[in-house]
């Protein structure tokens, strides 16, 4: 896509809502097919800037970029709908710079879907940095020292400001494991926040989706997806998880939050994930997912294949010339060769992290067609089959040290 | 463009030299135009890969890659030559690699021209870590303390292996000022070492330009285009510039030197420059260039206007939500705000890279254009004035602070 700027018309923030589609698009959910032996669902989710088949993964673009890529990258995927991160982009460069500019769309020269979180996640993973009250958290910014207040309202007018078609409320987003009295506290504190965000909206053209805390408990999930439901939001998320919990757990809450979700709006798991976690977690009734781990993942030399991720630092590759997967169409598979990958990670050539990063991202968003496909034509659970008979997480162990090598810097 | 490869071939080096084009394509240069005022000329040189427009700039991919960008994003500047160097090529990942890849152009995807270096310039510039004899030059690698040992043929056999469209011979290349008796004693070596190039010299898909030393002094500047002349290789280099000299020296060397090179022949400049030095040295008979200021300019930040470098840092334009530069129809100004780019450099985005690098080189590739048509319709006098009178080159002090910063760096 090419965005051909008039001469230097700055729109203020008014002009600029008006300017997006203000056509009341309706942000509607077409459930086209339920699996018949597992929870994986098909369908398509509407939006002013397109349509999101659904199961979908959205690519992370933190501070208003994918890593390494461009907007035309991503629609070569195709990508329709990524994530950027309210917090990051409301410390630099500040929301009324976003808005001048026409909003997040026109800023990133994206004109494909966008969600938002609500900068909730990073802020509780500051720890000694921020404090909470029931009114909202203070914390300091990591730039400068700034002192920065985030309350359920001042979210919803930063995002506001920011323009993207998804937008997520402040919630209270608890490392695991936890006290029951601190998730019961957290689940509480995350539906008054809820409750407040759903009153300080005002763009007709966003759609606000509820969270759902409560850890792996299932009670208080349960109760969380009641209450996220009852309020008649377009889209329901599941926070809280891949925040310290193992796998089984994970899968586990997932599998009993779903039933207690309405069927009519899409389900999002915030911050997952692997393939397997994609698989699985389709599996059990989850819609769309968003994780920086296929981006992180390329940072360290790791690329995805369909028998498992490997490490383009292996010497096997030097001379490999031929595509790392032969069986990938993505734009990195397509020309280059592992040979060349491994050559220019080895150097440390800026261009890996663009062909890698292009490589994963379309290995999982692929994964999501197949998923997809399979659920429209009543295949999911041989294909779910397939794919775990082929394909090899990365140990629980070596995932797990990965978690802590990359905990302090989550959210990038 | 695309490459497809089939299952897993692997070619030797012996059968990717006769995949290439083995049309025996003569490497002509054919002179269109030569200004009435100036020394600036305008013609084509044909190559295996493609006709090359001069005069013309060569983007620098030291690496087998020009750092940031992807073959298409070069083609769609259009770039239809870049450089490669044999010395970094030749540590990492070897030689071998790439003829096993079917060359350079099949190992890094790119359709167009290549030219190689041969090392000598960084050779030169390894000070301790080489010593130079008549026979050659023996040095230790950066990388991994390993010893390596250069000689006019082994040069010419690294880069038949590599498979560029134009090949550089060793040369002895001296940073300045230097002695009368050092710059004699390396003219002399380097005529040596050119003939024993040419006498290894087999692949005819390949053009083995010869390069001209002498420092500033004309007498040995004269001397060395005569004898490369001499030997009716396909095209002369200027060698030994823009490596401590002041600008003023360096417009003087090139122009006592390209009124005694051959007219019917391309003339290089090697390692030149910034967009004042491409006006004037094109204006003093020069045809081809390469260097790695635009890359390097914009890695810190620098972007090159019409009106002179600006620095993309400036707080002017962290709300300036219009192209860098109106004028410009680069893949970077079509699409992206000043505003955007100064937030991706501030916050260490490396899609920062990519685009100021595509900026920056469609800047220089354009002012190529920009003087050959006016070479080709007889006002290149009058355009070298407008250029002179709206560009602000860098001051002398800043470059040389840069200079020197730099130093360390050379050839990366």
């Amino acid at each position: 896509m090419h965005l051909y700027f008039s001469n230097a018309k700055r729109l203020t923030p008014i002009a600029c809502w008006y300017n997006l589609s203000m056509t009341n698009a309706p942000f509607t959910y077409e459930l086209l097919a339920t699996d018949a032996t597992t929870g994986a669902r098909a369908g398509v989710f509407h939006t002013p800037h397109g349509d999101i088949p659904t199961p979908m993964f959205m690519p992370v673009g933190t501070q208003a970029t994918v890593k390494a890529l461009d907007p035309d990258d991503l629609h070569a995927m195709p990508a329709p709908v990524i994530l950027s991160n309210t917090y990051h982009l409301a410390l630099r460069p500040g929301p009324e710079v976003i808005a001048q500019a026409g909003g997040l769309h026109r800023f990133m020269a994206w004109d494909g879907a966008i969600l938002t979180d609500s900068g909730g996640f990073q802020v509780f993973s500051l720890g000694p940095q921020r404090t909470v009250d029931d009114d909202g958290v203070t914390f300091r910014s990591l730039h400068d020292g700034s002192i920065h207040r985030f309350t359920p309202e001042r979210v919803i007018e930063i995002e506001e400001m920011l323009g993207a078609d998804i937008i997520m409320p402040l919630d209270e987003c608890l490392a695991l494991p936890a006290t029951a009295d601190d998730l019961r506290r957290a689940l509480d504190r995350t539906h008054r926040w809820l409750e407040r965000a759903v009153a300080a909206k005002r763009r007709p053209d966003q759609a606000l989706f509820g969270i759902v805390q409560g850890g792996t408990d299932p009670a208080l999930r349960r109760e969380g997806a009641r209450f996220v439901g009852s309020l008649g939001l377009p889209g329901v998320a599941l926070g809280g998880l891949s925040v310290g919990e193992d796998k089984p757990s994970m899968y586990a809450t997932v599998a009993t939050t779903t039933p207690h979700c309405p069927a009519d709006r899409p389900r999002y798991l915030m911050g997952v994930g692997s393939p397997e976690d994609l698989w699985e977690c389709v599996a059990r009734g989850i819609d769309l997912f968003d994780c920086v781990l296929p981006a992180r993942v390329a940072r360290h030399g790791g690329l995805y294949t369909p028998a498992g991720r490997v490490s383009i630092k292996g010497a096997k590759w030097r001379d490999h010339h031929a595509p790392l997967d032969p069986t990938c169409d993505c734009a990195t598979c397509r020309r280059f060769t592992a040979a060349y990958l491994h050559h220019l990670h080895r150097v440390g050539e800026l261009l890996w992290h663009r062909l890698a990063t292009t490589h994963n991202l379309h290995f999982i968003l692929r994964q999501m067609r197949v998923m997809r496909a399979a659920i429209l034509d009543g295949t999911f659970a041989d294909k779910l089959g397939a794919f775990r008979e082929a394909y090899r997480p990365a140990s629980t162990e070596r995932a797990a040290a990965q978690r802590a090598k990359f905990a302090q810097q989550r959210g990038g």
